[in-house]
């Protein structure tokens, strides 16, 4: 069986380790060919393929970002996408394809599902909002990365007599910000999830230095907005790739408390550092076992389903009721946030 | 209310965090007195308490260990114990007790709720074998800690060509064997769930080492046996506190594979540094919630329960559910080290 | 003997190994008292003290930041400081001074030593650029932290095509750019040090992805300067408190890059997290060394003098050899940049 | 030119580090042809050759070991070595040879250039006791996972009132206990560099015990040796390959201590993990710079010299003032130990 294999999207930690697992499960198993497409979807359409095999595999499991390369292309977007996909698969005789992705190429992949090809998909997005399984790989990496960065301001924060402000990833929910936030010890979490008054947040913070210590830590989702009605109005800004502008809700949260409370008040906007680097052991741990999981279903000709972690198990979810859903972080976590604040 | 506090049996990261929760919510949302108890249930047993404020938990979140100090000490079974417990818990008005161990401590804690005290447990062990919780506290900095070592001496093994073992924790249930192997890329992982049988061991690393790479990465759990019936017999040596000898196994495996492949074959014993130091998010973060879980169950008059993890939610499982039981690792995830050896 | 003891300017990673280093050896080996003061030079002028004993240092030595707090306040620029300073140290009966700081705190300590007072100096600066010692406290752990940030953005830069620029601290010199750099396989370092001209850096990138990699990434210290007679002209923007605006360099290079090439450019500028968290083991012993250096030299009548690190070895440096004098990233350093790029 | 790399003796991090440099100076600025030989000396004798290229070193800077392979083998000491060493070099056309290794290595260097062969060696080794040079490459990564791994296993110490001995590498020098024991704050060190008095430690540990806290650490160097006419008697024991039996001292120093304590005593021996894994950016930047500076002193004819690090030069030292040499510990670093016990 000829079984294509691509990374799409923005690169997270782990995805190697899927790729190994697919290439390893598909070879050893089930005597598989397994072709690689170079930068996602765009490598589809453009007919560029690796097959990979034993060796391209050596040494990755610790190994960040995708040697598969990734691209943020959607071929049902683009003119003449989608024929082009369907043509590549059918010049290379690929009988199955693995899409490892977020929303977007998550997306693209049901869209290619419905003009006939056979796909099973893995979730992988460091803001873990892809409905339908606990955990996307790459989650559990950012969360390391931000909650030593939150560890570090914490130092600064307390030798200084400052409100520290972290800016995390999470456009649609705020999975990062209010997990980092409880393992770093933050005092405040702006998560999109709900949006906040900023009044309450001055109020908070001004009785904290007041009664119990002199800093804090802020941490803010870049998709956390004020809500509506309260004393602060904001737009979101949205860069050239329609990606949130970084440091823009931060910069406004800074301004509004630096002037309403006179505390010294500093900004570090995490960027592009929570999605690189070694992965961290759940994040090899569930490529691995997704990877697995995908070659598996193809073989027993299960598709049109997503790998997903439901508790301590792996299961199959159809890719058709996942589609335009976004996991939101349960109250009961966000009360967690309260109650240690 | 005056709400008891003790952690017991072997220390784990994540413990300070949990009791941080449960002062900050216990005081800050109830006004609860928490009492806690030094070392464990010797602590109730000696009447050795220390008063929790707020004070007490600055900064311990990404401290590992314990505030409270841990021994292994069982009331019930030592003479008079159990009294002795009682009487303290009169003596000092203890309404509730939150227990926070592994199964030695959770077996205490039902006979002391069996004796009519209210009890919410706290599931901690770096082995991950509690029943009825997809996690417990102290699991993933372990698996942080064996992941790395692995990585470590893999540089070494292919720097070398040398086959090298790493012994890890994991009496009755390998879970750190397991996914400290995945995440590590071990070969080949022994752990107690599937008694082993060395000849296939020793025929799988001559292939290996024959077709494909001249080194070897295995991972053994303390309480990995050989299969009945096998070439290899071995009885587990036990020490003088009941546990098993670090190395013992090791050892073992070690010389048969000396002996009968030739191959350099190296041993690491990782022992304590698996359950000390600053823990990971995942710990944190589970300390807090299950603090948080706790505080809120016995204001709510919910005990004679404990704490658990399923999937993404935090619930509450019936103390004498769990009494006896061993929580094992999955034949998903012993398939998953197969598929990717 | 009573000694006085603050830490001023910014806070950095190893201040609280030298604090217990001075309180362990002074009252350990020659009973003297150890007077903190709080908030650096602030805490002098407000006669802010707190008697430090073994208890308020237990356990700090891998706490990031430092338990005395810090300011950034030089008494001889503020009206009738020096003054104050002087009548806290009479009314507390200082007999010598230990002033932890980098070189704003270097300065004051000069001037305070012409009034008279006995002063031995410990240096601490994440820029490394203090004269006379190899190393300060702080600038080992902030390399760690930028090369582990350089490492996580090359496997993005890496699998999305990218260059990726990484904005560190360095005002007046490149220590942190130069050694991360290295450290981390950039391949364009812009340090203080030489001035760069914007046309070289653009031809080399174009060069590189024509001929090797399709990726780069290029570390920016937060002082570098386009040299004079170049084609980009660049005036260094000042914050309120006469710092460097973080990212302004870096937003500047990355438009000229990313217009002239066309490549996709992305920025991270890691601001505060480069001086929090933990030590570095090379922190502790540093911080170490120079405090049981300090109080040894205090003991002993030695004073107006600075500990430093000279190879293997502590010694002291007169503080009127050190005054106005920047210590700069050596030319080998540099070349070895170019080297290996 | 044709320039011939080996990496010999036991691998540590930063040994890619160096390769890359040399590959990357040779071949950029010089054009030299550069030829690794594969597994040390025993590559050379083999003729087992691997000309390396810009190809080769790829992605090898943060990671452990040696792409070359090494083992423990001495030319000089084998019947027909050297004469096998001299064919295969001129076979080979090799002008000169660069050997990156420990003592072992730089002494069969020595042999080699005695025989004709122009030789630069680069030194290596986690022991730090390479006389000549401030720092090898390796030591500084050693020291990061030893103070890591007393720092995990002080929180058990204090979580459970024990004393925990750690076993470090050092067999001649123990500049990895008395760094590590410093960072980590270790009560206690033992190394070969002052035979230790049984007796006056554990009169300590009772006092300490006694007087300030009820736990302890205890670093131990694998070399570490009573002092003649002490009570403790004690002949180091050597295994098959020349090397100290891992935990021999160790296992005499617990069995002391409890005894004659009764405090619950426990013991790590940290083995392999000490030499392998990722390289902090010290020993990337030693690497790189040792690597540069080895071929520039080729190719301007400067040989039969070892690269040294001198303060923060890189210097070169000859070949011959180096052989039976041992770097040890400084007495103002010991006493900084005792210092802050």
């Amino acid at each position: 069986m000829r079984v294509g294999l691509l990374t799409g999207g923005g690169d997270v930690p782990g995805l190697n380790a899927a790729i190994r697992a697919v290439v390893k499960r598909g070879e050893g198993e089930y005597g598989h060919s397994i072709i690689g497409f170079r930068n996602g979807w765009r490598g589809v359409v453009d007919g560029d393929i690796v097959p990979l095999s034993r060796n391209h595999i050596r040494n990755v499991l610790p190994v960040g970002g995708t040697l598969l390369g990734t691209a943020r292309f959607h071929p049902h977007a683009s003119d003449g996408g989608l024929d082009a996909v369907l043509a590549t698969l059918e010049a290379e005789r690929i009988e199955a394809l693995i899409c490892i992705g977020g929303d977007g190429t998550l997306h693209a992949a049901s869209k290619v599902a419905e003009a006939g090809v056979k796909i099973v998909a893995i979730p992988k997005t460091i803001d873990n909002d892809v409905w339908g399984t606990d955990r996307s790989i790459g989650f559990d990496t950012a969360v390391g990365i931000a909650t030593e960065a939150i560890d570090r301001v914490h130092t600064t924060a307390e030798s200084h007599n400052r409100v520290m402000i972290v800016e995390v990833m999470g456009r649609s929910a705020g999975w990062i910000a209010v997990t980092a936030g409880i393992a770093g010890g933050a005092e405040v979490v702006l998560a999109p999830e709900e949006p906040f008054d900023i009044d309450k947040v001055i109020k908070f913070l001004k009785h904290r230095h007041r009664a119990h210590a002199n800093f804090s830590i802020v941490v803010v989702a870049e998709g956390a907005v004020p809500a509506e009605g309260t004393s602060m109005s904001y737009e979101t800004p949205v860069g050239q790739f329609g990606e949130i502008v970084a440091g823009a809700i931060t910069a406004r949260v800074k301004a509004e408390i630096e002037q309403r409370t006179g505390f010294d008040t500093r900004v570090t906007v995490l960027g592009h550092v929570q999605r690189g680097g070694s992965p961290v052991p759940a994040d090899r741990i569930l490529g691995s076992r997704f990877g697995v999981a995908a070659i598996d279903a193809i073989s027993r000709g299960e598709t049109d389903v997503m790998t997903a972690l439901r508790g301590d198990e792996v299961v199959l979810v159809p890719l058709q009721e996942i589609a335009g859903k976004v996991k939101r972080v349960p109250s009961e976590l966000l009360q967690v946030v309260r109650a240690l604040a």
